[in-house]
């Protein structure tokens, strides 16, 4: 796809080889490394960058961005590649900067619980690095993301019912503008009131207004007590109502997550699930002291009962616990697993909790009558699900098929009040829901992309377009 | 101070006769309306609008709006004018858009747990309006505000340690642009990944980019139980170092207040508080079931003991803790009691936590050694802490102390990785600290400015100057 007729090429930008000069053995156009870069883990063909470079610091960062604002080259931050709507393509070439190898963990107070990470740190790198502080690092989209990537897609994930997203657990950041300039934002305190909240708008901004290179994140203590339970519903809406009503009864959940029938057979073969029937399922974690735990897992397990779900299957011990949430994680490969010669097109949604029951039912159904393998999982205490799509890549139709269910679940989840990505961003897979869900907003979306960068070299084509 | 030569006029322009002719009774010239709108609960001197206009609708507002900027009229909105940072000083004069009649409750979504509200609405009357649904809005700054200009200021208050400020509580918003658009921001989903986080851009933006005429605002259920309790110390280290473990164990606090021997005299005083000393005193507030909630509270009881804090005094009942929590809340009124024909001038600041103790202790001793009276009062869970300086109105040279107090306040909180206000804001009180805190990041915050408000007519001089 490095030919495809999208992509502008910039190889002969002079900036490109003032750049390859300048980094050496970390600026690279072999074909292997920018295709690698050209694509996330969604759907989107690959559209590789014309150069690749590995940053070391932020003020590389900066000198980088400072020559393709000079010579109007695009600018991509690259983390982990495991975004899910085209985010990293470089859809109109330029330079990739991989942040990757920016992996130190800058500071960390355990007093305070934060720290300050450079952006290549990955989740699980840090939680290893503070293993031993008695803290963590929530916030789990699954996949082992890098933090500065996180914070550009503003993701959450499993925990987020409990601890908040991104956009909660971000207190400040370095960043490099668009035209080279290196800027902090926020800072230490647990709140402020000065001036406009510059760390939200980065949070989320994908790469489009700036290059995140340093992260200042909150820490929690580990919980006294942690417990994982199993607990399968005679069918969707049950499993659904019990979420809803646990959420409205203000239950702090640490988990609550969901998997058809679909997904949970899947699952069963992919991991190999003892002990489970291929029902519809809920995942719970519960955190806090053991007197709390016990009286949440006894409060959910009552609403669970009224709903007609089984006895809870507890998993108390770490390793049992680390059985089901791998299990968890690995849904969509799992739902590949179970769909050979296929590819997933994972999406998703977040609706009132009000609404989860209609939304999640409205799409199963759409899935039934279209006839798509589509397994639902969800982070449903927040409202937000997710479908993974699978299609044959040599049918357009079947393409064009899973593509038809994401666009009515998008217009749906906005019709309820809801939002047409939760988690993953809009990249340029979800841009004109965006319009859908934002109208008039989208404006000022537009205003601060061209007052932030006017000649529209961050990661263009992505979220607005100028 | 309505002749100070510092506001311009713009009583002769043609917009004004415009609107005066619009807004008949609703549009007011009155020097007394004028008066009252030109200044909040800050020191800062009376600076009036040429026209204040009572607005009903969003509509109405963009009506304003449109023809401020087609006439280059500045606009200042106005809730309850309970701000301390001079944000409705109307400094270049133009028109005030009084906000308090928009006091509608617009939806409340029990299931969702979030309701949405015109601007003029103030939170003690979105609790009255809610009471029968067992739900409730924290957020609790003390004066009953509006909503519109909690948002507007980023408030928060004492519950805010265990349910966040208004940064986390404001779902969406709706704003009139600068250039007259209504456009609605976020949504009613608890989470969203889809495009620049405009909410958290305008919830404290103290109007310089647009008018809250509209909120959409999370609520909680009002929890089980509810205990207020409170405890005596030797001195301020023992207090704040009882803070600091209590937030360092991760206890759920719901309130966490300090006041010194010289605040808590006052209130004693003025309050009729009865059984307490005039020493250093802190008042919490517990959430939860009623197991948790006794589990917290001997939590902490153990902590302040191991400080030399004394045995709680609790208040259960819900008529107990009003009268402690009003002397709380009274603690301004309280102090001005106690120094007469004085006034207050109130600043905040916020640290992180392990640099509370030695924040407090060296302002403490900076007031000392200045000779003001000067009670310090915090929400000190966040990190979080009041000075109320009071000051002889007919003294310049007892104002210049207390600004020597406030400026080394703030240089130190920052110094201490902090910030220059944790919830009173900006306005144009604490402009030149905005700058020392956040250095080139200002920039971005003109930009923005400049993007959304290129006239400058949005509460002109506030936060930046462009």
């Amino acid at each position: 796809m490095s030919g495809d007729a999208a992509v502008r090429t910039h190889a002969d930008n002079p900036g490109i080889a003032i750049l390859k000069q300048r980094f050496g053995d970390r600026a690279s156009t072999a074909e292997s490394v920018r295709e690698h870069h050209g694509r996330g883990e969604g759907w989107f063909p690959t559209m590789p960058p014309d150069l690749v470079i590995y940053a070391h610091t932020t003020e590389e960062v900066a000198e980088i961005v400072t020559v393709c604002a000079e010579y109007r080259i695009p600018v991509i931050p690259f983390g982990t590649g495991t975004s899910l709507e085209g985010h990293v393509s470089a859809l109109h070439g330029g330079v990739t900067v991989d942040l990757s190898q920016m992996d130190a963990v800058l500071s960390v107070n355990t007093e305070d619980l934060d720290c300050r990470v450079q952006a290549g740190v990955t989740r699980k790198q840090l939680n290893e690095h503070i293993r031993d502080t008695g803290l963590f690092f929530p916030i789990d989209p699954g996949a082992n993301a890098s933090l500065g990537g996180m914070a550009s897609t503003r993701a959450s994930g499993t925990n987020a019912v409990r601890y908040g997203t991104m956009r909660e657990n971000v207190l400040g950041l370095t960043v490099v503008t668009a035209d080279g300039r290196i800027v902090k934002t926020g800072g230490r305190a647990r709140k402020s009131a000065a001036g406009y909240d510059l760390t939200r708008l980065f949070v989320g901004s994908e790469g489009t207004l700036g290059i995140i290179t340093e992260v200042q994140l909150r820490l929690y203590g580990i919980p006294e007590s942690i417990s994982s339970a199993v607990c399968q519903f005679p069918d969707l809406e049950s499993a659904v109502n019990t979420v809803i009503l646990t959420i409205q009864s203000g239950i702090p959940v640490a988990r609550i997550e969901l998997l058809d029938e679909v997904q949970m057979a899947a699952c069963i073969a992919y991991s190999k699930l003892e002990g489970f029937e291929p029902a519809v399922t809920m995942f719970f974690e519960f955190h806090g002291t053991e007197a709390s735990v016990d009286e949440q897992a006894a409060q959910v397990q009552a609403i669970s009962t009224d709903f007609g779900g089984s006895a809870f299957t507890w998993a108390k011990l770490a390793e049992d616990r680390t059985v089901l949430w791998e299990a968890r994680h690995n849904a969509f490969y799992a739902a590949l697993a179970a769909a050979p010669g296929k590819k997933g097109l994972a999406t998703d949604a977040c609706v009132p909790i009000s609404k989860l029951a209609d939304c999640i039912l409205e799409t199963k159904q759409d899935v039934t009558d279209t006839g798509v393998f589509a397994p639902i999982v969800g982070h449903v205490g927040d409202g937000n699900f997710h479908l993974c799509l699978m299609f044959d890549p040599d049918d357009p139709e079947d393409l064009a098929r899973a593509k038809g269910i994401v666009e009515r679940l998008n217009h749906r989840a906005i019709a309820f009040g809801g939002t047409c990505t939760g988690e993953h961003g809009i990249g340029y897979g979800k841009m004109s829901y965006l319009t859908a869900e934002h109208g008039e907003a989208v404006s000022l979306m537009r205003d601060i992309k061209k007052a932030f960068d006017p000649n529209n070299i961050m990661n263009p084509g992505k979220i607005v377009s100028i």
